[in-house]
C-alpha cells in the first residue's frame, strides 16, 4: 500500500445521517484517518456518547467519542473538518476553523450563497461573515471543479440543488431552454428529513403516502437559482417543488423546460450531456430510451441521468436520480474533499450500489 | 330497511385488482346485488375457478364462480356489467351487450374516446364499433354528471387522468391559464400496473425506488387532452408524465401552469375551485396552505385538492390525490352507475379513508 | 331506518391513532353519536385545537374541538366514554366517570388486570382502585361476551394480545398442548407504537428493518399469562416476543406449542376451532393449507387464523392474523360496546377489508 | 498493489439477484477477474443479452454478454466458477466442472446434502452425482472453515439456513439446550424469492403485508437439521417456520431453546459465544440488552447476533441478522472462495452496512 501518511479529519455533526454516511465512506478512504467526532449544540444529549452507543452495529469499527466541539481542539488535532450541523450553526465555528489553519467542508446551506442577503431573506439569519461566505465555493464539483481545487472552505449542496443542476446545467450552459420554462418536480426519500423524530416522518405516516411540501417556497430554490443564473449569466427564476417519497434513500429530480429549437431530438441532447460530462466520473448518461431509476444510484456516488425530448410540446424532459446520502451528501462532500487535496476525485467512494 | 328490489349486477375481470375492488363495494352498497362473475379471455386460468380460491380471505362472503363471459349468461342476469379487463377486450363485448338490454360501466380505455382514430393512434388497434363509442360517455361524474344520468355506457377514466383532470378542469373551464403551459407530473402506487405478475412491479424492485416511466408517449395522454381541450374549448396539447412510486395505493398529480392573470392569488383560485366543484360530494379543497397527502385518500372515493400560486414564477400549482383503486377506478366506476341509476351519487360508497 | 335515539358517546385521545379511528369507526355507527373529544394530559398541546387541525382530511366531517377533559362535562354529555391513552391515565378517570353514570371502554393497560398487584409489577405503578379494577371486564368479546354484556368497564386488549389469545386459546381451553411450551412470536406494524415522534418509528429507522423488542420482558406478557391461566385452570408462562414489521398496520402471531397427543392432525384442530369461534362473527378458520396474511385482514375487524401440525414435531403451529387498529384496538372496542348495548355485536364494524 | 495475476472467474446463472451480487461483489475484488457470464437454461431469454441491457446501471463496469453455458469453455476460461442457478440444475454441470480442473461454489441446494436420499425426500429429484455430493463441503465458514480450505466444491447455505445456524451452533456444539426444544422463527426480505415475477412477490401483494409460509415442510428444514445434528452429535428435529417480510432485503432468525441448566443468565451465554466465534471476523456478538436490527447488516457481509436469557420460562432466546443477499448468498460464497483460494477470509467483502 505504499507508505504514505494519512490525513486527520474530523466529522462535526456525528450522529445524524450525514454524520453516520461520511464516517462510513472516510473509514473506507485510503488516504484518510478520523481522528475527531463532535457533536452539535442543538443536541446536547449526544455529546460524551460513545458512537457505538447511537450506531451499535459500527461499534466494532469506530472507538470515538461524541465530544461537544471545542475548535481549538479541533483545529489541533485535524488537518479537514466535515461540518454536517443544522443551518445556522456552521457559520458560528468556520471563520476560526479556517484562521486556525483548517480545511472546511461544510454540507448545510450556511456557505452556499455568494450573497449573503439572499441567505438571510430565505433563512431569516443575519450573518457578519460575509468575506469568508465569498470565498466559499459551492461543493458541486461536475460545475466548479477548478474553484474547489484551491478552496479551504466548500458549501456542498443538498440532494434535491444536485440532483437538480446536474440535469439542468447543460442545457442552461448550452442556452438550449427557455429559462423561465424550468420546471423540477423532484422527489426524494425520508432520510433526506434526518433523524431527529417528527410526526410526518414516521413510518405510519410517510409510508404508503405521498404529498408535496415547501411550494413555491421551499428554501433550495434561491441556490438552484444561483447557479443557473450563473451558468445562464443572468437572473433566473425556477419552479421548483420537493415531495416526500415513502423510501428511505434516493431522489429523482424530473425537470421540464421548453426547447429554444424545435428542432433538436432526443440524441442531440444525448451527445451534448456526454459531452458536458465527459470528465465525471461519478455521472453517466442512459442509453436513448433508457431512464433512471433511483435504485440504480443506491449506495454510490453515482448520478444517473436519463433524457427525452417531447416533439409534440417542444420541451426536454430530463430526469436525475442520486443516493440522497451519498451524492446528496457525504460523498458529494468527500468527492470535494479529494479535489481539495489533489487526489483522485473516485478516492474511496463507493462506485457500485448496493442494488436491489 | 324498506321493501325495494336490488339491482342484479355482473363484473367481468373479477380476479384483479378492479374486480376485487368492484365486488368489496358493491356487496356494502345497499341497492346491488352482485349475481355474476366473470373472468376475462386473457387469463383463462382464472375461468371455472371459485372466487374464494383466488382471494380466499374474502370466501366467507363471496360464493360465486368465475365463469369464462358468455353474453347471453350475462345479459339474462344482469341489468348492468362492469367491465374490468386489460384494453382491447371491451369492446369485443359491449355492443352485443348493449344491444341485449345492458348498461355497461367499462374501466378499460375503450370506451373513453369520442374519436375511434385517437384510440387507434395510441392503442394500435382498428376498431369498427364508432357509433357505440360516440354514445358512451365519459365518466369523470364532476364534468360530466348530465350525460352520464342518460347514458347506457360508460367509458371510466383511470387513476392518472381523473387526478389530473380534477386538478386541471377548473383553471381551463374558466381560462385562467395559458393552456400549453400546462405539465402534469403524475406519481401513482404500483397497483395501478394491476395484478399481473412482472418484474419491476415486484416489491424487490419497485420499493425503494422511483421512476418516470412512458414518457411522452404514455397512452393517457390523449385523453387528458380530449378533456382538456372540450373545457378549453380549443384543441390542447399537455405534458404528462406518471411516475411509478414505491407504495401500494395512491395517486398525487402535481400541476404547474403560468396563470394568464399575475395579479391572481391563492385565495382567489381556492375560491373559484370551490364554486367549480360546489355540488360535488367526492372533491375536498384544502384550506390555504394545507397540501394534500395520499394517504388521505386511502380507502375512500374522494379526491382532495390542494391549491398554490408562486407569484415568483406566475404558475399556479395544483396538486390532487385520489385512491388509485376507488375514485380512480371501482368507486368511480359505481358513481357512475349510482347517477346512471338516478340513485345518490354517494350510495354505497366509503366517505372515510382508512388512515394511517 | 326506523326512528331511534342515537347514543351520545364520548373519546377521550382523540389525537392518537386509537382515537382517530375510533372515530372513523363511529361516524359511520347507525346508532352512536359523537358528542364530545378529548386530548390527554400529556399532549397538553392538542387541547384546545379543532380535530380537523389535527387530521385536515376529516375536517369536513368532525366538526368538534379536542378539549382537556373535565369529568363533570364528559358525564353530563356521554352516555359511554372510550379512553384511548397512555398506560396510567385511565386509572385517574374512571373511577369517577363510573361513579356518575358512565359506561367506559378503556383501551389502556389500566384496567386489563383483576389483580392490581401484577400490573404494579410489571408497570411500575401503584394502584387504590382495587374494587374498580375487579369489576372490569377484560374486552377480548371472543372469550369474555357474556361478562362484557353486563359489565360497566371494559379493559381492551391491544393487538398483540388479542392476536395471541385468539390463536392460544381454544388449544388451552380443549387441554390440547403442553402449555409451558407455548411460544408467541409476534409481529406488528409500526403504527402500534402510536403517533408521538420517536426515532425508531422514523420510515428511515424501521423501514426495511425488522428487529424484536422487549424480549422477555415484554408488558404484554402477563395480561396473556392471565387469560392463559384461567383458560387451563392453572398458572401458565408464555414466552412472548414482540417484532417490529416494516409496515404500517397489522399483527401476525406466529403461536407455537407441543401437542398432548401426537396423532391429532391438523383437520382435527381445524374442526376444534370452528367449533370453539362457532358464535363469533369476526374469526374466520382458514382452509387446510392456507395460512393468513395480515393484509387480508387490513381495514376490518376480522382475524384469520391459520393452523398447521408438524407431525415430525409434535407441535401445532397457529397463526392469526388482525388489523392492529381495527380488531387490536378502536374495532374491538366497539364490537365491547355494542355488546354491552345490547346491539349486534358486528354494528357499525367494517367486515370487508382495503386489500391490498 | 504489487504485481499479482487476478484469478479469473465465472458467474453462471449472472442474471438473478445472485448473480448481480455477486458480480458487484466480485468487481470490488482485488484479487479476482470475472471473464465469463453464463444464463441457465431455465431462462433462456438472457441467454445472449449483454448483462448492461438486464441491468443498465452497471453497463458502464460490466462489459460481458450472458452465454448459454458451455461447460469446455467455461473450464478453458475459468478457475473458479459461481452457480447462482435453480435448484436442480448445477448437479447437471458440476461433476463435468470438476472433472475439467475448476473449483466450484455452488449457491443452490444441490451439493448441501452429504446424503443425497435426503436431497431427493425433500426436493423430488433422483440423483446419481452420490460421490461428488460426498466431497462437496457445506460452505458455512463459520462451522467449516477447515473443510472448506481444502475443498474442491461447496454447496453454500442460502439466507435463511445461515441465520439459522450462526444463532444455534454454540448452544448445539456446548450442549447447553434441549435439541428438540429448538424453534426457529425465520423473516426474511422479498429478494430472497429471487427476480422471477410472481403475484406474491409483487409490491402491491407483499408491501404492507405479512405471513409465514412452508410451515412444517420448508425445504431449508433438513439443511438445518443436517448440520445441528452434527454438533449435537444424534439425530435432531427442528421447528422452521419462515416469513415473508414487506422489506427488500435482511433475514433475521428468532431462535427459541429451553436451557439445560436453568443456571445460565445472558452474560454466560455472551461469553460463550464470543469465545465460539473468537476467530469469525464476519460475526459480532451484541453486547447486552441490544438487539440487532436487519439494517444494521443490510451492505455488509456480516452477521449480528443478540442474545437473551427468559430466566421466568428457563429459554435462550438467540437473534440473528444478516442481508440474505451478502452473507446469506453472494457474500458467503466469497468467503467460502477466498478461503479455498488461501486468502484472508475477509477479502473484498463489505464489511460496513449502507445504514440506514
Amino acid at each position: 500500500m505504499g507508505n504514505f501518511r494519512r490525513v486527520p479529519v474530523g466529522v462535526i455533526g456525528a450522529s445524524g445521517y450525514g454524520g453516520v454516511q461520511l464516517i462510513r465512506l472516510l473509514i473506507d478512504h485510503p488516504q484518510v484517518e478520523i481522528v475527531y467526532l463532535g457533536g452539535d449544540k442543538s443536541s446536547g444529549n449526544v455529546n460524551g456518547k460513545s458512537f457505538g452507543d447511537i450506531y451499535p452495529h459500527l461499534s466494532h469499527v469506530v472507538d470515538l467519542s461524541i465530544e461537544p466541539p471545542e475548535l481549538d481542539k479541533i483545529a489541533r488535532k485535524c488537518e479537514a473538518v466535515f461540518l454536517s450541523l443544522p443551518n445556522g450553526l456552521a457559520c458560528q465555528m468556520v471563520p476560526q476553523l479556517l484562521d486556525k489553519g483548517c480545511k472546511v467542508i461544510d454540507l448545510s446551506a450556511d456557505y452556499r450563497f455568494s450573497d449573503l442577503t439572499v441567505y438571510t431573506r430565505w433563512y431569516g439569519k443575519e450573518r457578519h461573515d460575509t468575506s469568508v461566505a465569498e470565498n466559499a465555493v459551492y461543493g458541486l464539483p461536475e460545475l466548479y471543479r477548478d474553484r474547489i481545487s484551491e478552496a479551504q472552505l466548500i458549501g456542498c449542496p443538498g440532494c434535491d440543488p444536485t440532483a437538480s443542476l446536474l440535469a439542468l446545467s447543460p442545457l442552461l450552459k448550452q442556452g438550449l431552454i427557455v429559462p423561465e420554462t424550468a420546471i423540477i418536480d423532484a422527489k426524494s426519500g425520508t432520510s433526506s428529513g434526518g433523524r431527529n423524530p417528527s410526526t410526518e416522518l414516521l413510518l405510519a405516516e410517510a409510508d404508503n403516502s405521498l404529498t408535496a411540501y415547501g411550494i413555491a417556497h421551499h428554501r433550495h430554490t434561491p441556490e438552484i437559482e444561483q447557479v443557473c443564473s450563473e451558468l445562464a449569466r443572468h437572473e433566473i427564476t425556477v419552479q421548483f417543488t420537493p415531495h416526500l417519497i415513502p423510501m428511505v434513500r434516493g431522489v429523482l429530480a424530473t425537470v421540464y423546460a421548453r426547447l429554444r429549437d424545435p428542432g433538436l431530438v432526443r440524441d442531440d441532447l444525448i451527445t451534448i450531456y456526454r459531452a458536458f460530462y465527459r470528465n465525471c466520473p461519478w455521472v453517466n448518461i442512459c442509453e436513448p430510451g433508457i431512464y433512471p431509476q433511483t435504485k440504480w444510484a443506491g449506495g454510490s456516488n453515482l448520478c444517473y441521468i436519463g433524457i427525452e425530448v417531447d416533439s409534440r410540446t417542444g420541451r426536454a424532459i430530463v430526469m436525475s436520480v442520486i443516493d440522497n446520502l451519498i451524492k446528496g451528501k457525504a460523498g458529494q462532500a468527500i468527492q470535494c474533499f479529494n479535489i481539495m487535496m489533489g487526489w483522485e476525485e473516485t478516492q474511496g467512494l463507493p462506485k457500485l450500489g448496493f442494488y436491489p
